[in-house]
């Protein structure tokens, strides 16, 4: 029988997540369908302007993961849709991300991507812009080629929440009062809201009703969700090296990411007068970095930060338990494991 | 009876472009739609987000002529429609303008637009690319509203095109040998083929046949060009001011536009080394841009450019001549000859 005492004993042990899982199931799920993605997207950013597929090509072809368009198919095969009409949908979901990427670049003015020079560097802030919005606007072709009035309200919708999202960054950037519930709602839009449209589609080309839809959805958001804090929590963690990001990039451009909102948090008077120079931008340095790693270090911020991954990758699993028992569900169900577990 | 002579002597007057047409009729011809538009315009570029209606005002309540969405509301009248469908698609033709031009001035740097500081000299690059997505997007959310999925076919498309056409335009600049032919291909693209879709759609709306469609079209793309021809002219036209422009943007960014492709073609060894040096950005004081207005004068290129306006405004004209005679093709006639007249 349980006393409180070991009720409170069994919370303090916090299950590790999953760290042998993979997103091997996944992709093995969706192998043959993400060649015929691969293919409409190589065809579709075609333009007779050279420099368009060129500069699409530099990040299309810049071994991002593709997840989007894995959700979309992996959605696919759990509701066991049949045709190919998602092939079209789902290279339009990764033109929106494209596009989204490229213009990030700009906003930001990251000189890295994914470990290689970033696009507004190589071929100049106007063209990486315009890329962008040739990108975006082949996505709207795609969907209207498809003809879903539904998946243009879904895709239409999430682009403006994005840009949203992304503009409400831009806002908290560098504001030290910026609190967990609205950093969680500005990943919620910049993120989470495209990872849980690529998921709702595929439910709404295999027409299977309400309930699964929602089920999709929901589990697209909470596993975005799950992504964007790890890659926040790696962006601190010194033992990460996973990304192909400049670690510190955050740090450096005064972003309020969950590891810094827990640091802040629960850090003395002297370390949040770190923190607010270091918001700031006053504390940009190699030094400055390792201070600032080692403080979230200190109040375990990058570990609870998974903490909550774990929490939102947990939830994307229970959604789809309302799906019987298949190798879709258990990929689906490992690629959220891994979506807390990347980088460690 | 004519001789090769007197044909020759009448082809020698150039008739002058009707230099008191006005937008008068047409701005009361779509006066009341236009007040629908407006409505729909301020209400969806509203977001929780603050900044995006300040960002998106700022331009949009900056006095532009809001001519695309007025060329869906006169195509509509000039065809009978009697529906109001068009009111939300035209708001969406002028989010898609107004984030082309809230993403051209970070594409350009420049620092004024219609006169006033631009969006981005006050509110930064960042906040002014994304809240260009922002409103592409939203402009497709209306798009999908309506659901017609010829319109959102037509829109795309224009936006993929316009993009297009702009990454032209950026391949083009300070490019000296950039022809005529290349430069009508950029403008009928970055200018033209919204012009052109605005039009159209309004005979897609009123389900009014091929050949209305295509007229409309005609007439929305020969007015584009016919615009942005004259645009070009303004900005080496000494006696112009009506622009609100910075006159001398286009020299100072070494852009091929008609005049300088046409003072060019006609000049010297001498004039020409000059052009070299001021497309390649080594001329660019007032002195210079006041030596590049003379020398356009002296080869009549903004005076040709407009003839050239002239004969596009002319097929605009005769586009819709397939329409019995109305208070609608009068206005629409007449906004092609102020196309040619503005700035006189």
């Amino acid at each position: 029988m349980r006393t409180p005492n070991a009720q409170f004993m069994s919370a303090e042990v916090i299950p590790l997540p999953n760290q042998r899982a993979t997103l091997d199931p996944m992709l093995a799920l969706t192998a043959s369908g993400m060649n015929a993605v691969n293919s409409v997207i190589l065809e579709r950013m075609q333009s007779e302007i050279p420099l368009i597929p060129r500069l699409a090509g530099h990040l299309i072809s810049g071994g991002g993961k593709r997840l989007r368009p894995m959700l979309t198919l992996a959605g696919a095969e759990l509701v066991g849709y049949q045709g190919t009409r998602h092939h079209k949908l789902a290279a339009a979901v990764e033109f929106i991300h494209t596009a989204t990427l490229l213009h990030d670049d700009v906003v930001d003015g990251s000189e890295l991507r994914r470990g290689k020079a970033a696009a507004n560097i190589i071929f100049g802030n106007p063209a990486t812009v315009l890329v962008g919005d040739f990108l975006f606007s082949r996505a709207f072709e795609l969907m209207t080629e498809d003809g879903s009035l539904k998946v243009l309200k879904i895709l239409s919708h999430a682009s403006a929440v994005i840009a949203e999202g992304e503009v409400a960054q831009l806002g908290a950037q560098r504001q030290l009062e910026t609190s967990e519930e609205r950093y969680l709602h500005i990943i919620g839009a910049k993120t989470a809201a495209l990872f849980a449209a690529a998921s709702q589609i595929s439910a709404v080309v295999a027409e299977c009703g309400e309930e699964q839809e929602r089920a999709l959805e929901d589990y697209g958001r909470n596993l975005g969700v799950a992504f964007q804090l790890v890659d926040d929590a790696i962006d601190y963690d010194s033992q990460a090296a996973e990304m192909g990001k400049d670690q510190g990039d955050d740090f450096r451009e005064g972003k309020m990411t969950l590891p810094v909102i827990l640091a802040y948090a629960r850090g003395s008077e002297e370390e949040r007068k770190f923190w607010k120079a270091a918001i700031q931008g006053h504390r940009t340095s190699d030094e400055d970095l390792g201070h600032a790693i080692e403080l979230v270090r200190r109040h375990n911020a990058v570990d609870d930060t998974r903490e909550r991954a774990r929490h939102f990758a947990q939830r994307a699993i229970d959604a789809i338990s309302i799906f019987p028992s298949s190798k879709a569900r258990q990929a689906m169900t490992e690629a959220a494991h891994f979506a807390v577990a990347r980088g460690y």
